[in-house]
């Protein structure tokens, strides 16, 4: 960048919406990234701010000086504020609030104190609330005098006089009603409420479920606290899906694909680690026969087909029964039945691949007995990967694991260290 | 299920929420899905149908009388009318069609004239419009005799006499406006509309971007066609971060995780022949050393290792270009830069596992020089996977294929092929 071309980004900068220009930091690598960022006007960072993910916004912040993202953070939504906020590294976010002013301080530290990934974290504080014994005509007259309706609203909700919340009038029910008309005949009482406490996650699969565009956000004593709206429970529903697969992969959600080359190295080392083992252990197995491999070394040749075939099968399984978990369809009730499901499948696949690789190595090594040997363990090892992706799933979820996660190395590690143990053992039973 | 139960499974179905009872069909076997769909009441019907996915919506549908169906189908909104027919058979499809009344069968084949996956497919019709010239009294006047608003709407379009949209207004403007004031003050103008052959990704990731919760649909001429509402665009977007989980595994996004065992297992064996092949492919080239493996069966042994570890390493760059592509972070002028980096990240992993793998194996089988041929095929192998991952998707994107589909399995026999080569090779060249 030259000093003509500056001012002509910064003038590009200035007139694009915060998002296409969190958009632009999101692609771009990190030196061009802070180059860019001098160039956005101060009145810009918190819209930009907002829309970028976790790693790359922390990037940033870190380059920032105290007030200046204090002011930065004062300008957000309550949700946003404290997202951002939670992400930070406790002196960072520490000192960002100590630098704000008393009132947002207070709003950031009370939302902080529901515990992330609650309701209270994601909710905006900016709800207008009726009061059952009000006319229609009062309301928009007050509307009026008010000028503006935050962003978002298309309910308004009513509250008793100890802010209880009674009920709730979407926006549009105003419009077609007539002018005499009190709240209390309007207002919907059977409208859910989302608990404080309740995790993200539930409340977005709620979301979904009913189509909701908002929803009232209340404390255990039943009074409204906030609102959650549509547009935060989007990326909850989007990186939640996200999660299993980058999990599965052994990647953090947030992974900033443009990341520094030793910091992406070093994030991903845990995982390559954990597979060393993994592939240390199914050596290990091989091991227990090398006998066997120094006489047959046909057998070293074939000994990855049957591991390789298990660790597909039994992957789909597991996919599949983590996205059911995640969208509520597989519970305890239907887990069992599930089970017995993914084992017959594991069976049927079995004599399928059997016949097939029991044919094909016949005919490519001229050898009936092998392709026998090769056929069992196949069977053997497509049976174990139905019961293993079917099952590690919900025992690990019984135990707080996070399936997405562990769930594909402890297989894989199961259907390597079955198919060898089956297709070796059984080799050097009958083949010598 | 005895005859006392029926009667109070169908009391509590008829007064369960549409989105609950399809939750129920979803979590629950073929057979007892066949017993619940008979105990619904009919006019709950096509609410229950429309919350249901594909694959379980057909399984149902296949069991209706084409006039049953045709009366639920009549009941849809457009969009989800469009949806549920394009999912079906061309002769299901067609019989319900013909059942249909005239009005409701030009409405549903105007929209499926728009192709699958399109805005226009996933658009509703039932917009309110408003002329420019018009006060906000008269418009409050009109909306209480009309009396309803239809469901999700946040915003009215201003067309003019030719239809062509010229602006929007949203609801909580007419609020918060004085009565007298004309539309064409409170409109905004440069609102963005949704052509209606826009690809439902598209559409989703504009909604993702800006936070709409609904957008104008229009033809060609600009004239309003309909509009789309938030609550399809979260399917979409779930559906779209599903996808690549799903496909990764070689599984398809609607499959129902509780369909028959006989179609499971058939609807999955496509993806375990492709496995075959590669894992053959492999075995191939494992079958080009014999002669060194009945040498060595130390080889055979650790000659999973390095083909393990490139398919991790390459498997995470694979998944997070796709995600990045999947995000609009990826694109032509940042991929170059891209493929560069994971490049270099290969070469850091390659070091850093090829010393670690080099110690251990020296160790555990006492022989420096096999550490030293691992340790080179774990460089040579750990830069091919993540060239391999940088550039596959990129390249298959440019040849329209799906990289989430086909990329993993085209990864993976890379890593083995390159893996085996660079051990097996190097072994015969320096330890025989």
């Amino acid at each position: 960048l030259n000093d003509g071309m500056i001012v002509q980004v910064r003038e590009r900068l200035s007139t694009m919406p915060p998002c296409d220009v969190a958009l632009l930091l999101e692609s771009s690598r990190s030196r061009t990234r802070s180059e860019i960022w001098q160039l956005i006007e101060p009145d810009q960072y918190s819209d930009v701010l907002e829309d970028l993910s976790e790693d790359v916004r922390n990037g940033i912040i870190r380059q920032m000086v105290p007030e200046i993202l204090a002011d930065a953070l004062e300008d957000m939504d309550t949700d946003d504020l404290v997202e951002t906020l939670s992400g930070l590294p406790e002196a960072v976010s520490q000192d960002a609030l100590s630098s704000m002013d008393e009132q947002d301080r207070q709003r950031a530290e009370q939302a902080l104190s529901y515990g992330e990934d609650t309701a209270g974290f994601i909710m905006n504080t900016d709800t207008i609330t009726l009061r059952p014994e009000v006319t229609v005509d009062v309301i928009l007259r007050y509307l009026r005098l008010k000028g503006n309706i935050p962003k978002g609203t298309d309910t308004f909700y009513v509250v008793n006089r100890s802010d209880e919340l009674i009920g709730s009038v979407p926006v549009t029910e105003l419009l077609t009603a007539r002018p005499a008309v009190k709240v209390e005949k309007l207002m919907t009482q059977d409208s859910v409420a989302v608990p404080v406490d309740m995790h993200e996650n539930e409340v977005a699969s709620l979301f979904e479920r009913y189509d909701w565009l908002s929803a009232p956000v209340v404390d255990k004593e039943n009074r409204l606290v906030g609102r959650i709206t549509i547009d935060d429970v989007v990326d909850i529903i989007r990186e939640g899906a996200e999660h299993s697969m980058m999990s599965m992969a052994g990647l953090d959600d947030e992974e900033d694909t443009f990341a520094p080359v030793i910091k992406s190295t070093k994030k991903r080392s845990v995982w390559l680690g954990v597979n060393l083992l993994t592939a240390l252990m199914a050596a290990a197995v091989s091991d227990m026969f090398e006998a066997t491999l120094s006489q047959l070394a046909v057998l070293a040749i074939l000994n990855t087909i049957v591991p390789s075939m298990g660790g597909a099968a039994g992957n789909q399984t597991l996919t599949l029964v983590i996205r059911g978990m995640a969208l509520g369809h597989v519970s305890g009730s239907n887990a069992r039945w599930l089970i017995g499901k993914e084992l017959a499948i594991g069976f049927f696949n079995g004599v399928i691949w059997a016949v097939l690789i029991a044919s094909v190595i016949a005919m490519w090594k001229q050898d009936v007995m092998l392709g026998g040997v090769i056929a069992f363990a196949m069977m053997v090892n497509m049976v174990a990967a139905g019961l293993a992706g079917a099952m590690l799933p919900v025992l690990m979820k019984k135990m707080n694991i996070d399936p997405a996660l562990a769930g594909s190395v402890i297989l894989t590690t199961i259907t390597d260290v079955v198919g060898i143990f089956a297709f070796l053992g059984t080799a050097t039973w009958l083949l010598l």
